[in-house]
């Protein structure tokens, strides 16, 4: 079992399925036509794979083909719903609701919004980090122009009640926009932009088996956007640039089999959740799990230990071959330029983990392939790594004298 | 060898390289980790494949590893550096000057931040598509902030004296930022970011034989830039999201692969060029030659004919087994949204091409796996596609009864 690689961190990024790698090949081999160049024969099959991909990419969020504009991400994808759609609809002071927790490519985004006269305020998050509906409810205003919710938090695996805040949102005034990052729940439960009633939502391709390098925003028809690269008139001229049309013939094979496999998928995530999430709980004390008990990603457990730093967690875990996230796989970019070697995550504050004694989280978050052995293995494994790090911990040992 | 499809449109893209396709394949199988992971031996796999990339193609260019910027492809790269130059060195009413036949990758830009105030002026070229160093000197004042000027033209050929401009431009003014969109032609001939003095540089992988999707930025040591995509803080945060591990190390192989074999590559492309260029201009009437006959991309031949429509001109070809472009391949989106469905060259028109006469160019690009075989056929096959459309052309039978 210890010369096996195990593999819990679907949070950060998951593997090419081999089926989305035999979709992607023949466009990174004989048909690599510009969809553009359509006037000959190998641009046509180019453009009819875009065309074909669009569908299959609606199809697992109910969306209309030509409600989708492909990007390079999630990043791109919510940069341009969140910079788009204020540009495209300026209101003067506006304001921007966003919940507590979202990712960096919406806080940062809004942040630069807000430095150009946008207010922002944050929908407060219970403490299992669902959105307070009743406190955005409140928060709503004549001037506000645009709210934003995640669909479901990679950090804390909760999934936000985003129909009823839209149903609140709308009803207050329709003409609010509201936008949905759904790159962690897209794949993984369903998501139906009708149902939610979501202006714009943010897709990403490696979160669910396909490529890196390939999102999508969903569009709802009639939504104004401004875009934010502008060049050759490619995607209806709101994402100019020549199309990554092996990535996005990747991004819709795994939206298919997504679609396909969603639900014998999740049995088998439920299954490797509650066993890895019953063993953790009966073997170790000071242990706390983080996010919804129900409502989360499937195949998602979270947590953090007292006296137990994130960082030397996920250290003791590689070295056994575990492979975990702390927090997002993107705030580990954030540490470099902080001198103490350490970011608080916001969500884990956001949901009132005493951040004088937790050092960080740890996210587990298993995928189709994994195994109960797997689960196993962690479960037996993991109580030794987190007694060793006691054993060197100075507040244990003062916890234990006192 | 009427069976086999001629690709002599390496204009609008390339075929990825089997080589290239050998280095992005791990990426896109078990080493599938996410840099920003780095804390465990995937992400740490990933960063490293990273870390290489960008010394592969830095050193294309001369530049040093840091410098370089990966992006998802040259629009971004071209809108990142003028929106980013131009957010970061904010100068209320600056002018922007860029050559007549840039790329609508920097035209569709520079218009947005017009109408956010800022002067534009075009710098004039010749009729070889050439700019008049003279008048860019003279266009040069105080409140000049950015000038951009591509590198060499896709739809005529011709390569700009940027070196030269660059040195007009910082006699002038050190403080004034240079642009270069290299995207057509980094990888096919020399592209040295020290000897031109640029302060920003635009790369695109799907041009030399690597995959579409991918692109990068040079930014000078020093130079400021706003970024456009903000969130996770991947790339110095310059440009967020989580990186396309696999088209970046493609990218890489790609631009080592252009390195080694540059020379090679060209001695077979100018004879291809001059075997093209001869064989055309001896058998067509009313033939005009495009772009400088000698300052121009290797396996480039550009021209129109009078009396010959360019789009029918291609649809011919494609029915020959020959595959060209018309423009670049990014205007041909354009012409849906043109009510008379044609679209006039920008590039033509200011190489002073009459407007009256000229229906479209064709543009052939050859690449290094073209052969003189296929050069052949095309000199024997073009010259009856002619007559068939001049047969058709109310124009023509106008012309010979004059």
């Amino acid at each position: 079992m210890t010369n096996k690689l195990i593999f819990f961190d679907h949070a950060s990024t998951t593997p090419v399925d081999p089926e989305v790698l035999e979709a992607m090949l023949p466009f990174l081999k004989g048909e690599f036509g510009n969809p553009s160049s359509h006037i000959h024969s190998l641009g046509q099959g180019a453009l009819r794979a875009m065309d074909e991909s669009r569908v299959a990419v609606a199809s697992l969020i109910n969306a209309k083909a030509e409600e989708i504009i492909f990007t390079s991400g999630a990043t791109e994808s919510n940069n341009l719903a969140i910079k788009g759609i204020t540009g495209a609809n300026h209101k003067p002071e506006g304001k921007i609701l966003i919940s507590q927790i979202e990712h960096y490519s919406v806080l940062n985004p809004v942040k630069t919004l807000e430095k150009q006269g946008y207010k922002v305020e944050k929908i407060p998050v219970d403490k299992y980090g669902i959105i307070l509906t009743d406190k955005l409810r409140e928060m709503l205003s004549p001037d506000t122009l645009l709210v934003c919710v995640m669909a479901a938090n990679t950090e804390i695996g909760s999934i936000q009640p985003v129909a009823e805040a839209v149903e609140i949102v709308k009803s207050y005034n329709p003409a609010i926009f509201f936008h949905c990052d759904a790159a962690s729940a897209a794949g993984w439960i369903p998501v139906d932009v009708i149902a939610l009633g979501v202006d714009t939502l943010t897709l990403s391709a490696h979160n669910f088996y396909g490529p890196k390098g390939v999102g999508a925003l969903y569009i709802k028809n009639g939504v104004k956007i401004q875009p934010l690269l502008e060049g050759g008139f490619q995607e209806k001229g709101i994402r100019s640039g020549t199309e990554n049309v092996p990535g996005i013939a990747g991004m819709a094979k795994a939206a298919l089999l997504a679609k396909e496999n969603m639900e014998k998928r999740n049995v088998h995530l439920l299954k490797l959740q509650e066993r890895l999430w019953n063993g953790l709980e009966k073997k170790l004390k000071y242990f706390h799990f983080t996010g919804h008990p129900s409502r989360r990603l499937p195949g998602h457990v979270s947590f953090w230990i007292e006296f137990a730093e994130g960082e030397s967690l996920l250290l003791s875990l590689q070295i056994k071959g575990i492979m975990a996230a702390s927090g997002s796989a993107c705030s580990s970019n954030l540490r470099a330029d902080d001198e103490q070697g350490l970011i608080k995550s916001h969500v884990l504050e956001a949901v009132g983990v005493p951040q004088d004694i937790c050092n960080g989280s740890i996210t587990f978050m298993m995928g189709k392939d994994n195994t109960t052995e797997e689960v196993d293995y962690v479960v037996e494994t993991f109580p030794s790594i987190v007694e060793r790090l006691w054993a060197m911990s100075p507040a244990y040992a003062d916890m234990l004298n006192e």
